[in-house]
């Protein structure tokens, strides 16, 4: 059987660009897996790592103009976002180096022994070790931050680990170039090329986490696909931790006095938020809980204008238009739903932004409503129209995990009056970052940043965006008894690389 | 159908004592979860964490004399380790406490906005928050250190988690008895009793490890049992992490000048580690590399000598029993295997300590001899005679993940010559704690203890003892733009409760 070609190809369009490779057989991802593992001795240096790194945002600015082509080609995602992108990508990079270079991460505790204890505690030393190659699953939506060179790739390798990556068929060309300018900065510091590997194909993507060798998974995508790679983690001989960012509604709670306040603001908020990159983003706020009455009305008749007013836009391939313009439809037909500003198909390629309406009590139980409650991929939003407060926590009260949940609330429920906290406390438990009075979309690198949440959110309690992404791919490792001479010098008494540390109970920093 | 009693079982007849209770049907599992959920409220203030653990510790010392008869009768491990392992359980409480009042493991990241970073950060506030009610399944070699009041649970609440226990077969009376400790000590606090939740019975574990409002397990135990429930927590609608201990050969290399040096102190050692408990210890050394060659000898002469004068054991069941009985007798048919001290059946209730050998080389390839790489429970180990170290490295790298690795080296090795840190790099894949010139029996409860490794050690990264032990029953989250007036004390810029935290990106203790 020939090998199944891989073909770039323009969303634009939906023709063929060029075929870029061939989707990976069992014996080529054995090999990139084999060449990721021979290539983890060359990471074990940590300045090695964080110079690595630092080159690779180096090149991969230098490399600007013809790398945001090649993104724009298959994914029309604009230059303007793709440059910002990858400032937003090498930016990542360096942070991850910083991390590197402070070594935190690496979680040092120290004891002495200690005969008072029960039992006693005999010289103990702790800190973390990389587990391995990783296998890096990347997005679609995100072709330079969540791609070969993204979050989970900076976080991989600042941990001293190698990897494997998963191309997204959605850009398969610019997977190669962006792999290829991680290869040429690791030569500039003597790692071999194996420490990025590159793998195209659905069977690849399986063989890979199935791998022996490898260590860990990082994923971005959707449920369906998500959960196959999870399950198949799990299944394995010896499970991996897989750490995936599957899928969310972002919900999105505006109190009634915040409506009275600033309807129209929140609307436009909303409006942009929504359609921002074709709603496409993870953290599209994808179902609004409003109040029913004359301030809600306002705040809808705001974001009918706003939506209203947003040109066709082209979705990432052919298969999401299609599933988009289906979603939308099946929703948009359920009793009760209704369409200000219908969403579906806007030209042959592209898509229109729309937003449906529904009474909030319509989601308070089971019933076919629930798909509502499922994330539709595009510019749509749904806005649930609720009587009282009561209503609208019973809603939140069925949603399933959610990377973001945000509460617009009025001037004197943020200062505290009211109930805000209590509002806040009540979001808490349904996702892994909260907002007040702002928009889920944009997610900063951070050392405070959560990107992840419940499951669905996310398969793990982790974060894939922000320093502690890094954690991710590490275990730790306790020596006792180790005469002094054959310690690494991460555990040595005298702290000769000056790392914080937990020593004899005391935190130092 | 009748429900299914469960009874109190004395090991050393294998007599029923008594009927304990009866097996919890799936309404009475899920009333259990229930109000192990009711009772989160309870636990969400800090100091009335710490509070209750050390009054349960305080308790359970007050209880001493009973609980620990109650504990001999079922397991028969006698007054003297038990009394060991019971102020081992209360200093765990206690320690736990304190890693609560320090607020540490809570992570508290703060940053504020930064327009000059790519994206522009916003206010963002990280810390972490309970899971929610934990499912913890007692093993039956510790029971009072693994079981109703052992680590896990002692975390869990620990992290403000209400648990629910499943208890052990081998230890139903006292399960019963220390969870109505527990559930006193809660009351002093206004804790309801359903924060300690106690279901017996093999399908009510099933039932806990499915239920929807379970947010997360611990378990220490058999692979079998551990890996049927990691499948089950992994195929839930909503996965939830399974920290589960399983199972652990921990080799134990011993390099030709360790045994020119003191072969005979080593071979006393580990008669001493291997049939410690009978031998139910899960870090029992399972597998030790011994040289060929005149100190070897004198390795396996001291070791036959001390394994010789070990009188007969009870294990802690009778299918516990059958099992050692047929696994040794299996291991010893094998070719080449031979009983220096014939390990197998003492009188009928008991067991009799031994040891087989085996030339390394057969092990050194897959074959009918991997049974001897194979976890068997019980007062018995395996010495492999190498020829060389590069055969014993060889039988080293076949083996699965383990809790602990041990290599004895010689004064001079352990002074920094030769190979002494080649061989602990070599270890340190093995496992999740490595030692030199000690035993892996005696798990000290420290902030750098590590108690777990790769699969099948533990099914996750993290440790089940020490203090790091909480991190397993928090998720973060992050708040965004949130007000002041709305945020909790942990997050405010003055740090009113005087947290460890990072602080802008500089680490504060």
């Amino acid at each position: 059987m020939a090998a199944a070609p891989v073909w770039s190809v323009d969303p634009r369009t939906g023709k063929q660009r060029e075929q870029v490779a061939v989707e990976a057989t069992a014996q080529e991802v054995d090999a990139a897996v084999r060449a990721a593992h021979a290539a983890r001795g060359a990471l074990a240096d940590r300045a090695v790592r964080a110079a690595f790194l630092r080159t690779a945002a180096d090149r991969l600015e230098a490399a600007r103009d013809p790398l945001v082509e090649a993104a724009d080609a298959e994914t029309a995602l604009g230059p303007v976002r793709l440059t910002g992108e990858l400032a937003r990508t090498c930016y990542q990079l360096r942070a991850f180096a910083d991390i590197v270079d402070e070594g935190a991460f690496i979680d040092v505790i120290i004891d002495h022994p200690d005969d008072t204890a029960t039992p006693p505690v005999p010289d103990l030393r702790r800190f973390k070790v990389p587990l391995g190659v990783v296998a890096v699953y990347s997005a679609s939506n995100f072709p330079f931050a969540f791609s070969v060179a993204g979050g989970d790739t900076a976080s991989a390798l600042g941990a001293g680990c190698p990897v494997v990556v998963k191309a997204h068929p959605d850009h398969p060309a610019l997977s190669e170039l962006v792999a290829r300018v991680l290869r040429d900065a690791a030569a500039e510091h003597g790692v071999p090329a194996g420490v990025v590997g590159l793998v195209h194909g659905f069977e690849a993507g399986l063989e890979l986490i199935r791998h022996p060798l490898v260590a860990a998974a990082g994923f971005t995508g959707s449920v369906r696909g998500g959960r196959a790679l999870f399950d198949a983690a799990a299944a394995r001989p010896a499970p991996i931790p897989f750490h995936g960012e599957l899928g969310s509604l972002n919900p999105v709670l505006v109190t009634e006095a915040a409506a009275a306040e600033r309807a129209e603001a929140i609307g436009a908020g909303l409006a942009g938020s929504m359609t921002l990159g074709v709603g496409q983003f993870c953290v599209k706020p994808g179902l609004v809980l409003a109040p029913t009455g004359a301030a809600g009305d306002r705040l809808v008749k705001s974001l009918t204008d706003a939506v209203g007013d947003t040109g066709p836009g082209v979705l990432l391939d052919h298969r999401m238009r299609d599933n988009f313009v289906a979603g939308v439809a099946e929703r948009a037909g359920l009793e009760d739903v209704e369409s200000p500003v219908a969403p579906g198909a806007g030209g042959e390629h592209t898509v229109s932004a729309g937003f449906l309406t529904v009474p909030a009590h319509r989601l308070a139980a089971e019933g076919a409503h629930d798909l509502l409650l499922e994330e539709c991929f595009g510019p749509v939003t749904v806005v649930a129209r609720y009587e009282d407060e009561s209503e609208a926590t019973a809603v939140l009260s069925r949603l399933p995990g959610n990377l973001s949940a945000t509460v617009h609330l009025s001037e004197a429920e943020a200062a505290g009056e009211g109930r805000g906290a209590e509002l806040l406390a009540a979001l808490t438990p349904l996702a892994g970052r909260v907002l007040v009075n702002a928009w889920p979309t944009g997610v900063a690198v951070a050392p405070a940043q959560h990107h992840g949440g419940p499951y669905p959110a996310t398969t793990s309690t982790s974060t894939s965006v922000g320093g502690t992404a890094i954690e991710r791919w590490m275990r730790p490792v306790a020596y006792q008894n180790t005469p002094e001479a054959l310690l690494p010098p991460e555990l040595r008494d005298d702290n000769p690389l000056g790392l914080p540390r937990r020593f004899n109970g005391r935190l130092e920093r």
